[in-house]
């Protein structure tokens, strides 16, 4: 089939431009190059069209095995681990002026794949992504041989009518009557948090578009001390200040203290700034908490403050009839942040933002190029969705997404969610009995599980008593701060696992598993648990 | 190989949350998840792992032939266009409970591949992109089979180094010295000139990161009339106010006229607001035009403006000794927007921001999250590089843009660019010497082509005439305008080509040709002007 094309475009291209490519022979693939010019002369051998399409075959298949399948397999590494100096030894990463041959472009993609980390792997647990969702990767490739920019509907139809869809169900699963609204695709959920930010600050001071912050008031929000950084950054970003992010305190469950935003609302109205936003979290990053939703829209309706709910990483939830009760209240809310890249597995990155008023974000964010958004056109230029974005070109994140949709129904997508939480309930309730555990915030909601990994020299009798030794004892809090860094080393140096750690308010670091990959089984949970004791017992 | 990996994880997921999946006798893929269960019940006929294996295959071939090698021969269209409510009625875009069988699956890829613009293909020359470069297509698939996030070494170690390596080559190739400053990879150009704008406003005012721009005095910036629209969008983002973007007139050739500049910054300062930057485009999005940087540098300069150079679209040319003089001076940047999905044909996304002061990007937008870039690693932490963005979690845009120069060498990038220059050059000198062709702006700058399509019914005898009935009847003027329209949807419908017009300053509408693809010979330029003739005489 390949062969016989003579005239293809992506064939011919490379045949001119790399020395191991096209034929000279052949007429048709000179593209128009005097064979015997001057600079085609510099290459010395064109291989055939053949070759070419042989190593296109080639890369995928150690694609397929090296990345995607033997990669992911449980007997193999999560990583390779090398230092930047190292690793820039090992691996040419120089750009050259003259073209690479075939076989070492081969090399390069099997070292490429050899020292990058396994992000696919069942043991991968570091961070809020994770697994290989095999309808997701073929979305993913689907794009990538497609090549869309999601703006208008003459150069990307499919993409623009599957976006529709899509984010129109995921605001009816929010719970908007009919799936009223709107939404948008963003490279991120911290974008999508950004763009909440200047829908609501546009909401309150639509003047902001066209005459900026200038001469307003000093414009406020507040979110918890648990949310995610993006709020403070964008907070910088959109002009508004960091310092204007007011951090409401968190309980030890790692809930907003709705006292306390009251208190802080209070207070920015006495100081003559203006509150316009409530950035609350549903699956805060590090202890997975979900803040109070219910009460917190009321609480924003009875100031008339915009209600964003950041649930990036909790929003997958609402897809299981047993756990979407976390979420309560979440059809109060003016915007959604929600990632199908993360609790639902979609390839990275595939993130949405939902709004409950229809045309805010295009009131907020259109600018009407005349080049691309022409209004004579032949179709309902309606759909040229791209003037709400702040992007022009975008990829086309929704497709893997839909892709998997109709590949495993919703049905499949709320078995899945219920089974990593069932095995994150597993693992919790296996290491709470552990003496090697020590739990960091008890009775987790989502799957994020936060404890500390005692080795034998810091071992106490009962967790009580591990609890009084670390407020009281200075030493032993700063011995127990040096494990966890300690134990990543080792497991990343073996391979054999990632598992985050960090600090949070004043404990010193611990560690936080997640769980995204319903592959993952109970043996999983077991094994991960009996890896930190073979890497930690002995320090 | 595949079948042989019993425990696959990627396989193990799709086994059990699709119908037509995994085998019931196989214990080792039930995941946990009991056989008997009443939700896995509901689920009829389960088929087997080498079933999946299969599946994976088939949906590659469908999108090798269809997409990548047949979408993008001559021979065949470039789009199948069907009208939103149609293309609703063909293709089943709803989302259900149940999952769907891989025969169904099969079908819509095909689908989606058949009513999806070949935006590989040698006439998709319609934006700013095109073409399939292959080394750039299995770039974007080793990214997908990894699917890292960029903003960790210990999680992207591959990805790290190639940013560095790349950031410094391109800035090198800008002309700052030993290749000095800073850079990231952004989601689309107008991303990257948003923070450019970000940068620009930290360095004058740092404050503005926690306090915002409460209190400080109005920003300006400059940029001209035709610069992308990108730089108003963001000005509103960014809490600045689109307004205050001044607009500098430009020439006859599409350039910055530098006694407007003055005049602007003068009135502005007059007027109490603080100008801050000046953004110059090096290869308008309509036009092609180089702005005159070395002026523009000195401009900025003399008045301590900071100056960007918008090059997302005109920056290839950097790769051609012969070309880059377009940009002369651009060295004298503080910051530049350069796409390598635009000019050099990397797959969508791929743009960065290159920057010539080393730590702004850091200290205008980290935040330092505890729980991702801890300070006590056992690596060098400054190879987390996440910080100096506003995204958290990001695409590896770097990896297929890397793989492409690698494959084809610094060499290799200038001929592409030389090629397509050649080629809009033949275009260009073929239409001017054509009686329907009327040519928009005079002697193009970049591969941009503009020109007027005139039917039969209002041919002129000579260009001059044209453009004086342009200037005074009307009714001509009115005729004109509906023409490009017109012939848009013919195309468009026929599927044989795509060109986008526009409107500009005061003219009708009228054609933008863009070239990219270097695969296009002499013969392609002759075949799309035929084929304005055969769809436009008789109009």
């Amino acid at each position: 089939m390949l062969a016989s094309d003579q005239r293809n475009l992506a064939l011919d291209e490379a045949e001119i431009y790399s020395d191991t490519l096209g034929s000279s022979e052949d007429e048709e693939i000179a593209c128009g190059l005097p064979v015997s010019s001057e600079k085609f002369a510099k290459f010395e051998s064109l291989p055939s069209k053949h070759d070419h399409e042989v190593f296109f075959r080639e890369c995928l298949e150690i694609l397929f095995k090296e990345a995607v399948f033997d990669g992911t397999a449980r007997r193999n590494k999560v990583l390779d681990f090398k230092q930047p100096a190292e690793l820039q030894e090992i691996f040419d990463f120089t750009l050259k002026n003259k073209a690479s041959s075939h076989e070492d472009l081969k090399n390069i993609v099997k070292d490429i794949v050899k020292y990058s980390v396994k992000t696919g792997h069942p043991y991968f647990v570091n961070q809020l992504f994770s697994s290989v969702d095999p309808y997701g990767l073929i979305g993913q490739l689907i794009t990538d041989a497609l090549n869309p920019s999601a703006y208008t509907y003459e150069v990307a139809p499919i993409v623009i009518l599957m976006e529709e869809t899509v984010l129109k169900e995921m605001r009816k699963i929010v719970g908007w009557q009919n799936g009223e609204g709107d939404g948008i695709f963003c490279p991120g959920g911290s974008m999508a948090n950004g763009y909440a930010i200047s829908c609501a600050r546009y909401k309150h001071f639509p003047q902001i578009k066209t005459k900026g912050l200038h001469g307003l008031p000093n414009l406020v929000l507040f979110t918890s001390e648990d949310a995610h950084y993006s709020i403070k950054k964008f907070a910088s970003f959109l002009g508004l200040g960091s310092d204007n992010v007011r951090l409401v305190n968190t309980d030890a469950k790692g809930k907003m203290n709705l006292k306390h935003l009251e208190d802080l609302i209070e207070e920015s109205l006495k100081n003559g700034d203006r509150p316009f936003m409530v950035c609350a979290t549903a699956g805060t990053t590090v202890i997975g908490a979900f803040d109070p939703l219910d009460d917190l829209g009321m609480i924003c309706q009875r100031h008339n403050l915009w209600f964003h709910v950041d649930a990036a990483w909790g929003g997958g939830a609402l897809m299981s009839k047993q756990h979407r009760k976390l979420l309560k209240g979440i059809e109060r809310a003016d915007s959604v942040t929600w990632n199908p890249h993360k609790l639902l597995t979609a390839p990275q990155q595939c993130s949405t933002l939902l709004v409950r008023h229809e045309n805010i974000l295009s009131e907020a964010h259109s600018a009407n190029a005349a080049y691309l958004f022409q209004k004579d056109k032949f179709y309902d230029t309606r759909y040229d969705t791209g003037d709400k974005h702040v992007q022009c070109g975008r990829k086309a994140d929704v497709l893997k997404f839909w892709f998997m949709w109709k590949a495993k129904g919703s049905l499949g997508f709320e078995m899945h969610i219920n089974k990593i939480f069932e095995n994150s309930q597993y693992f919790y309730n296996t290491i709470k009995n552990r003496p090697e555990f020590e739990i960091v915030v008890p009775e987790p909601e989502c799957t994020n599980i936060c404890f500390w990994f005692v080795p034998t020299s810091l071992r106490t009798s009962s967790s009580q008593e591990f609890h009084e030794r670390l407020s009281s004892d200075k030493e032993y809090w700063k011995k127990l701060h040096t494990i966890a860094p300690k134990i990543k080393e080792r497991m990343m140096k073996e391979g054999t696992m990632m598992v985050t750690y960090q600090t949070h308010k004043n404990k010193p670091n611990f560690f936080r598993i997640v769980f995204q990959n319903s592959g993952l089984d109970k043996n999983d949970m077991l094994h991960l648990i009996e890896e930190f004791a073979r890497l930690g017992n002995d320090l």
